[in-house]
C-alpha cells in the first residue's frame, strides 16, 4: 500500500537521500534509522519543518524497526566518512566500521520480517553488499549496491564536458569495483551517435584522463568538502525508483554475477523485482581481464572479512 | 531568458538550496559562490555527478561574480554555524562573521549590475537583510528575508501534529524578529476551519508548548546535528519560486515595514517585483505589543550596528 | 507495494487523470477501463508514446478487472459530456446515463475484491458517490467525491484575481452539491489575513458576482470547449495523492455527513483512511439553510432515483 | 527573466503542451493562442481552474500578440485533425489548412520581434518548419520541429516491449521525414549493451513489425481517439525544456541538414541557442537511400508549395 522507504544511516548520504525522497515526492512513507538517535532525530525534525512548504507529503518515523516489516525498499548509508580521511582515500577505510554494522541491520531486517529490496550505498559497496545478502537471507537479486551508477555517472560527465553534450546523451559504463580497481569500459561508451573510442582523434580526446576523473572524481569532492553526498544519494534514489515504479531501466549496478562469483558493477535491468536481467555486455579481452582483476579483488576482501569472522567466532 | 539563480555562501544551508533546486529543475542557471574555494567546487562538481541520474538540466558556474548581473534572484546563505553553539543558541552569534560578508557580497552585486530580487537566509536575518538593502541600494521591496517562512513551517507543524492534519492545512504566522524575540501571533492560526484559539479547550491544546517548541524548534535540530539546513532551505527555495513565477502568494517574510521602521517578519504577497503588497493583520493589543517590542530589538541591533561601522570609519 | 491507481472512463476527464498521474509520476501502476476499448487501447498507447520522452515510468494495463484486487485508489471518471449540452448546462443531464454505469462498476470492485479509496468525478457527484458507495458496500469514508473541491478552487482564483493574489494564498470554501444548489460560504473565505466580507468595500469587491462566475467557472468552460478537463482532473489528482500520501489535508470533498443524510460537499480531512475527520465549520444561518437546501436537492435526487430501481426491480 | 513560453494552437495537441507546461511548473509566463476565442479562453479559464490544486504556478495569457516579443520558446501547434481522417492517415491531410496559417502566426512572431527558438509540431511537420524558418528569417538552429522525437519514442517503446526493458534504455532513432517515408535506423538502436541487430536471432525479435508498429504507432492512436496528444505533446515540451534549460540533449528532431538540403528528422544536440550541433551517424547505405529518398520527398512537397504560393502571388 504506497510506496514504503527507509533509509538507514543518517550521514551525509543518507539524509540526502531522505530530503530528496521527501523533496521529490518519491515516498508516502519514509523511516529513518540511525544509532545517533539525536542527530537521525534532528534530521527527521528538521524535514517536517519543511513539509508545510513544499508540495508533497511524507509521513517520517525515527528508529522504528517494526516499519521494515513492510518497507518497499531499504537503503544502506551508513558509514564513518571520517575514517575515509586517508592519502589515498580508499573506500576500505571505512570497512572496519561498516562490517561491524551490518550484521546488526541484517539482523533488524531479518527479525522484522523485511521482504523487500536493499539498495546498498555503504562502502565498501561490494563486499557490504554481498555481506547483506548473506547475512539476511534475501534472494541474490533483491539485494543491489549503486556500485559504479556513482562513477558511470561522472564518467558520463567529463565525457559530456569534453564533448560539450548532455551527460545524459551520454551511453556507457564504468564496471567492477566500486573503489579503485573499477575501470572505464571504453567499448560501451557512446556518444553523438558513435563509440567514443571513434571520436578519440577528432575531438582531441584524452581518455586516459577522463577515466582517471572518473575515477577520482569522489576525491575531489571529498578532499573539498570531507564527503560526498549529492551524486551518490541521486544514484540511490534513482534506483529505489526504478524498484518502486518498476520501470525496467538498464544501470550498472552492484549485483550478483554467477561467472564473477561475486558482486560488482556490472549493468542489470532493474524493476520490482530486483535485478530481473543481466546484461552480456561485448568487452574487449583488455576489458574482460580488468573485470577479472576487480572481482578477484573484491573477493579476495570478503574471504578476508570471512576468515576474520570465522576466527572471531572460534 | 530562463531561470537564474544564485547562491552566495555554501555551508550546510547554501549547499541544500542548490541541491534542492538543481533536483526540482527549478533553475536553469546556478550560480554558486563560497570564499572556500575548495568547498564550493567540491559541491559544484557533486551536484555535477548528480545530473546525469536526474530528470532535468542546471548549468553550474562556481565563484563567477560577472554572473550576478542577469541572475533573477541572488540566496545569500552565507553564515558560520559553528559560531552558534552557543548555550542560548543566539542567531546574533553568527553576526561578527556575517556583518563582514554582507559589504562585500553588496558590493560585488553592485558592480556587476545585479537587479534582481535578493533572498537573505543569513543571520540575524532581519538585521542582515537590513544591511544588503543598504548596501546594494536596492529598492526595499526587491530584498527579502525568509524570516519567520522557517518558523511559521515549525509551528503550523506543532499544530498540525496537535491535531492530527497536515501543516499545510494550518494557516497562521510567526511574527517578528527571525529570533528570540519572534511570537506565535495565535489570532492568526487557523485551522479545521477554526482559530486555534477556539479549539484550545476542546482538543486540550498547550499554545505556550506549540509556540515554544516552534521557536524552539530550530535549537532541537541544531542540538542534534549542529546545523540546520532542510526546513530553512525549502523555505529559501519556495520563495525563490514565488518570484520566479510571479505567483504573488502570501507567506511570512522579512519585508520593510515602515510603521516600524525596520525589517522584520510580517506575511506580504511575493512575486516577480518582490513584495508587492502588505498585508495588515488584525493582531490584538498583545500581539502588536509583542510585535513593537520585536521590532524594537531589531532596530536596536541595526543601529548598534551601524555605530560600530560608523566608528570603524571614523 | 508502490503505488496503484484506477481511473474507470477515458472520457477527457479520465485521460487528463491518467495523463497527469503518467507526467507526474504520481502513479506505479495504473490500470485505465472504458467500455470504448479502442478508445481507452489508444489513450494507453498515445501515454506509452510519451513515455521515453517522461522522467519517470508507470506501468499501465488496459481493462483488466483483476488489478482492482489491490488498487489503492479507484477514480470513477465514466460521463457522457454530450449530454450536458443543454442550456442550462445542468449535471443531472448525465445521470440518465451515469446511473447506469454506476452498478456495473460496482459490481467489478465487488466481484474483484477491491478494498481501497473510491474518488468518484463521475456527475451528479454526490448522488452518484452515494451510489457508489451503496452498491459496492465500501465504508462510507472510503467513497468521496471530488464535489466542490473544483467550485472551490473556482472561487478562489475568482477572489484571488480581483485582488491580485495567488489562489493559494486564498482560504474557504464552496459547499453543497456540485451542481446548481452550491454555494460560497462568504464566512469561511479568507485572504490577506482578513475575511473577504471585511474586504469588500475596501477593495470594491462583488460577491455575488464572485460566486456566479465561480458557479459557472465550468459552464463557460464547457461553453467553449464542449468539456472540462483540467480543472476538474487537477482536483482528482490532488485527492488521489492526499490519500496515497496520508497527508491529512483539509479539502472540500463530497463526504458523507450524519446530520445531514446525505453525501455533499464540506471540508473533511483527507488521508489514507479516506476522510479521518470532518469539519465542524462556524457557518452562519443563511448558509446553515443554503446547505440544508443543497443537501435536500441531493436527497431528493437520490431517492427519486432510488424509487426508480425499485420499480425497475418490480 | 524567468522562463516564458507561447504554444500557438489550442487543439488537442496544444492543450495538452499547455497542461503539460503548467503541471509540471516548466513554465512561468505561458501565452496561449487560437483563432477559436472561446477554445483558447476556454481553455486558459480551465488551467486557472486548476491553479489552486497545482504545487506551481504560471501566468496565463490569452491570445496577446505582444507576448511574442519576449517568448524564449514559441511552440507551434496549430493543425486540423480532423483533415486527417482519411483511408491512409496523411499527416499532409492537413496541409491545406496548416500552409495558410504558417505565414499568418510567422507574420505576429516577426511583427512583435520575436527572437526566441521555435518548436513546430505542426503537421506535415518538416515541411511547415522549414516554411516557419522562411517566412519569419530566424537562424535555421533556431526553428526546430518535433520530427521523429515522438516516431522514435514509439520504436523505443516497441524494442522495449519486445525485450521487456524500459524505453528509455533503448537508444536508436527515426529519421527522415515525420511521415510515412520516415524509417528506422536499426544501425542505431541499442539496447541491453547491444545493437537490437544483434538480438534478433536470440531474442526471436520481428524487427519489420516493430518499425511499422512504431511507424503506424501514431495512427492506431488516431482511429481510436481521432487525434493523438500525449506522445507528442510530451516530445514538444521535452525540446522546449532542452532549450530552457541549455541541457545540450542529443535528440532526433528536424532541423536543417545542408547535405539534404532541407530540414529533416536527425539527431541533433539541442540547447538555449536552438541546434548547436548536429550528429553524423554511420548509417548503412541502405539507410542512406532511404534517408534520402526521404528527405527528396519533403523537398518536393515543399517545391510545390512555393511553386503554389509563387502562382498564387503571379
Amino acid at each position: 500500500m504506497t510506496r514504503k522507504v527507509a533509509v538507514v544511516g543518517m550521514g551525509h548520504v543518507g539524509a540526502t537521500v531522505a530530503h530528496y525522497l521527501v523533496a521529490g515526492g518519491f515516498a508516502d512513507d519514509l523511516a529513518l534509522f540511525d544509532t545517533n538517535e539525536a542527530k537521525v532525530k534532528a534530521d527527521a525534525l528538521d524535514l517536517r519543518d519543511a513539509m508545510a512548504n513544499l508540495p508533497f507529503h511524507t509521513n517520517l518515523t525515527v528508529n522504528d524497526d517494526s516499519q521494515f516489516a513492510d518497507c518497499d525498499v531499504v537503503v544502506s548509508t551508513l558509514g564513518k566518512s571520517k575514517l575515509v580521511d586517508t592519502p589515498d582515500h580508499d573506500r576500505f577505510a571505512e570497512f572496519k566500521f561498516t562490517r561491524t554494522q551490518v550484521p546488526l541491520v541484517a539482523k533488524k531486517l531479518v527479525d522484522n520480517g523485511f521482504h523487500g529490496k536493499l539498495v546498498v550505498v555503504t562502502n565498501p559497496c561490494d563486499v557490504i553488499t554481498s555481506m547483506y545478502q548473506k547475512f539476511t537471507g534475501l534472494p541474490k537479486n533483491h539485494v543491489m549496491g549503486t556500485g559504479t551508477l556513482l562513477d558511470s555517472a561522472r564518467m558520463r560527465a567529463c565525457v559530456g564536458e569534453a564533448l560539450n553534450v548532455d551527460s545524459r546523451s551520454v551511453v556507457g559504463f564504468n564496471l567492477g569495483e566500486h573503489g579503485n580497481s573499477q575501470f572505464t569500459a571504453w567499448s560501451t561508451v557512446r556518444v553523438l551517435g558513435k563509440r567514443v573510442l571513434d571520436l578519440v582523434e577528432e575531438r582531441n580526446l584524452d581518455l586516459a584522463n577522463m577515466e582517471e576523473r572518473a575515477r577520482q572524481g569522489g576525491y575531489l569532492v571529498y578532499k573539498g568538502k570531507k564527503y560526498t553526498n549529492y551524486g551518490v544519494a541521486t544514484a540511490a534514489v534513482r534506483l529505489v525508483n526504478a524498484v518502486l515504479s518498476d520501470s525496467r531501466t538498464e544501470m550498472p549496478v552492484s549485483n550478483y554475477r554467477e561467472e564473477y562469483g561475486t558482486y560488482l558493477s556490472y549493468p542489470a535491468v532493474v524493476g520490482r523485482d530486483g535485478v530481473v536481467e543481466q546484461l552480456q555486455l561485448d568487452l574487449t579481452d583488455v576489458e574482460k581481464e580488468k573485470l577479472a582483476t576487480s572481482a578477484k579483488y573484491i573477493k579476495d576482501r570478503l574471504k578476508s572479512e570471512e576468515e576474520r569472522l570465522a576466527e572471531n567466532e572460534a
